[in-house]
């Protein structure tokens, strides 16, 4: 299987890279973020790396402190270390201060997170922006626990340090862009998140190997939010300037719903593209609005940035049970659903480098029989094959992209391209 | 329960109102309707009576002559007193001339009036255009009726008098002005029409105590057609010029339906107003089209007049059986009802006094965590209780209004008017 | 039955016509067209008949070579003539070239075509444009055909010669003009299709006939495909700047559906009357979309031809079992069915021709009760009978058609036309 000449990986080599990354303990800033840019490195040599202050002033956020972690327990009145860092990252919460102390069990309750309705999820929790604590476990494990002294310990620091992202931009033909981004800050989970690292590590590898690109790409992989506020600050004028589509790739790794939501604009170029690919790719996608948004589009189409970015995913963050837990680990994720989410996105970035407005080159329909392209005998029936073509130059005006003559005749884009390919070859068909 | 810092009345003064109102004889002209009109200013001095006399041309129409009775019966052959307008002014024909007169059984019945599908109402009906007279009784009565010598008697006049109407004016900060009529030409009825004035009479008196106006308002009390037509005829270009919204205050008092019917042009401020009022109060609410009308918008709304008039109301007229008979009396509307209906003016009021273009003064969300305004830890589902704000605060691009931004973000705009003034004193937004 | 003052025919007429037609062998050139022709000028003596020579080039086309056939047959190898163009002309292929020979049954079978889902149609088969000769027959007798040598016999040529079309053209009094546009090419068919050529000359009569004309009117009567595209090739430019609404007239002879296929503009003002007429007259007809299209539309709306050209129809050619067989035969269409396809051309017709914009002369309703045009007594229910009249007056406000209103009302334009004609009189309305 191949695209635009270039060869497709199959899932299984994105799985793989997600089964490298999982046990790295990610967060908004620190070293597991180095760690997995640099692992990403491996795979495109492109990617640079960059580093952003603690107290750099962007918009009307701050870089914070950078947290870094080393080990984490809970040892129960037996002196069983009942809870560990090192069996999973999620059972601190991120951003957790340090703390050495022995306490009663109803002291350390109010340091305790667990989801009672998912007795056997540890839950994943974060507190950035202020100082705390805590542990997550199961709320199975908390029904556990009985009085006495526990001693808790969190081998963590707060420093004066820096946020780290990586950026790949690949030149094309143009000034105009495709943007690509996905986040870098979860720790050990499955579809959110290392499904989106995984899938733009592999489809900034297809875009690089392009005999030629019509467009620029920027690809980033940030943190959420504060990442995505960063970048922005840094480089606003340039993207608002220069992008014409971009995608927040994110929950691409499950075998479940194909999903899409929209930009706040909801008509750009992304959001035609995206829908379109879904609707010919998995008819019954899941449809959501701008309303249900969550991620980094809240950044990347709030008022002043305005940037046409729609999200094109698997099952939708905060749409399946195992959202933000443990359950969100490499068994729901899987080379079947990362491939799929893989290929809903080549099929944009096709969709975009291969558009083009068609014109027919000759008034009333070309005598396509004498090219062998039309059915010399007349049977009713016969002539169902060509319809397709047919369709496509009855629309062919010079006033209508590929995606919208598409969207007109029910047919995708890239089927179309083929036509165009060969009635342009007969000079039937002028193009851009 | 108060609005713009202004207490609300409770239903029970606006139904004292109208059964204050209710015994008086009121047609398009005559004493009825300034006995009314009198009333009312005892609520609101600013009430000012005009007179326009008989014979005045109004566009194609001409003032009519005054009508005033004083008198109507029916006796029977044995001399009994079986109909009297004493007991219920719908007895008579509107409009009736003069009558002192014995005749048959069949010489009567041409001048009887009656609903044989209701056979307990007497109809409500008119004749002011013709010459006649008429009596209005159940059907049940009037199948009652033997044979015999009747005495009708009829102790009206028509003379060269006068049309009188009422209207409020109450200046506000800009020259654009919110226009409200309703109608006092209807005899003892309840929901069409004595919900109307008593509704806008209170409307009245909660605008007039209003700290600041951005709107002026213009309030009418006019006979229905002939008066609207008039009025029109002499404040039709500074109308045209002024008004930015009106609405057609009728048929608000029983508590069954909210309805909804549209200006002409369907899409004026008044229109969007009225229907996200209703939607976010009375999801269930009828709704109805132009086509639907019968009130005063046909005036208001006519070629050459365009003004944007729609109507909000409870059931509306002609779309419930005690509609135009004695069966809509003070039963059938209620404190309930009428208090139903005046909030969904003052909703709309409110609406328009306002609403405004919001602008984030932050490129990307802004950080509302370190202003309190955003729980400080992320957990699944936490965040859900600050959503209608992250909404209000992601469209507000300068572009939309609150009512556009309420539209979108399903949520009714006087909700999101509060969040704009929280976030405005944090200097998150600015509007206007 | 009249309109615009002229009488109508009867179906019979219509049908008497297509009796007449029916027997000819017509293809896309050749003396079956002629003959065809000359018949229709007996009606409308205004129809010019005009040729193109073979080899004349057209866009992408040239005219092919004249096609006249005399005879042709099958023998069975007992000298049975079995199949028999003197019994019925669609069992020879049309654009057969001339065969005498002798063959085994093995042989002959790859110049047979018969349909093994409808056993006992004869196929309607063709082969313009690739030289080759064919039989057409029922499967059923195709399947009864025994081995042994058969004597096959096609006496036809294929010669320099030319294409015939039939065109007629009546002046209105503007420079705007209706186009019509039926085909002569097939032959014995009933739906698809005399019944275009029959209903278009009788509909050529009844505006040749109207006291005046708004509109130049243009109707042709050519092959279809390579007749529309050769004389778009004579008539593009002047057909671009003057037609302002076209109709292809095909398959308006059965009395089962309506049917509407719209323009590739889809909006234009072909496609708004055509639907007009069809939801009033026959509402639950069947829309199709210009992806349905199948007929000399093709031409007239493609990419630099660009016309508005809809069509409105009885069944649609390719919806119903017998569509170009010998099954659609003169039992298949009627008096009836004939008449209700030529009603419904005539509906848009009369729409096209009586439409104007009318404008209210006074503001506010007029007093309509003075002019003995609305009830002089209200009562409920009493006024519904003047609401059609009292809809009209409410939008007639100078910027919109009757069509427009009419869609707007939900009435039909032509019952309008009635009302603009009585309020004018009155000196209510003016138009245009």
């Amino acid at each position: 299987m191949n695209y635009l000449g270039k060869p497709l990986p199959n899932g299984d080599l994105i799985y793989q890279l997600a089964e490298q990354l999982f046990p790295i303990c990610r967060s908004i800033t620190g070293n597991g973020v180095r760690e997995t840019l640099g692992i990403l490195q491996q795979e495109i040599p492109e990617l640079q790396v960059h580093e952003i202050p603690t107290g750099t002033p962007c918009f009307d956020w701050t870089i914070p402190k950078e947290w870094n972690i080393r080990d984490a327990w809970i040892c129960d009145p037996s002196g069983e270390k009942i809870v560990d860092f090192k069996r999973s990252n999620l059972h601190v919460m991120g951003y957790s201060v340090p703390v050495d102390q022995r306490m009663s069990l109803d002291e350390l309750q109010s340091h305790l997170y667990s989801v009672p309705e998912q007795p056997n999820a540890i839950p994943y929790v974060t507190s950035y922006y202020k100082e705390r604590w805590g542990f997550c476990l199961t709320d199975h494990q908390r029904k556990g626990l009985k009085p006495g002294e526990y001693h808790v310990k969190i081998d963590s620091e707060l420093t004066q340090g820096s946020l780290s992202y990586g950026e790949i931009s690949l030149p094309g033909s143009s000034d105009q862009e495709v943007f690509l981004s996905t986040y870098v800050c979860h720790p050990s989970m499955g579809n959110n998140e290392l499904s989106g690292p995984c899938v733009a590590t592999f489809l900034a590898k297809w875009i690089k190997e392009l005999h030629s690109r019509r467009y620029r790409y920027r690809i980033v992989f940030i943190p959420e939010t504060i990442g995505s506020i960063a970048y922005l600050s840094l480089h606003k004028e340039e993207m608002q300037k220069g992008v014409i589509a971009g995608f927040n790739i994110s929950c691409v790794g499950d075998n479940r719903d194909y999903s899409f939501l929209p930009s706040r604009a909801g008509n750009t170029v992304a959001d035609r593209v995206g829908q379109h690919v879904l609707r010919h790719m998995a008819p019954d996608y899941k449809q959501y609005t701008f309303l249900d948004r969550g991620s980094d589009e809240r950044q990347y189409c709030s008022p002043g940035i305005d940037l046409p970015v729609a999200s094109v995913m698997r099952t939708k963050y905060g749409m399946y049970p195992e959202y933000h837990t443990s359950l969100d680990d490499l068994s729901l994720i899987s080379p079947e659903g990362l491939f799929g989410g893989y290929m809903a996105l080549i099929r944009c970035l096709e969709v975009l480098e291969q558009d083009c407005v068609p014109k027919a080159t000759t008034p009333c329909e070309p005598q396509l029989g004498k090219r062998g392209l039309y059915p010399d005998l007349s049977m009713k029936g016969s002539a169902n094959h060509v319809r397709q073509m047919m369709n496509l130059l009855a629309y062919s005006d010079g006033t209508k992209s590929l995606l919208e003559i598409g969207e007109i005749i029910d047919a995708p884009a890239w089927e179309l391209r083929k036509h165009v390919d060969n009635l342009a070859a007969e000079g039937l068909l002028e193009y851009d």
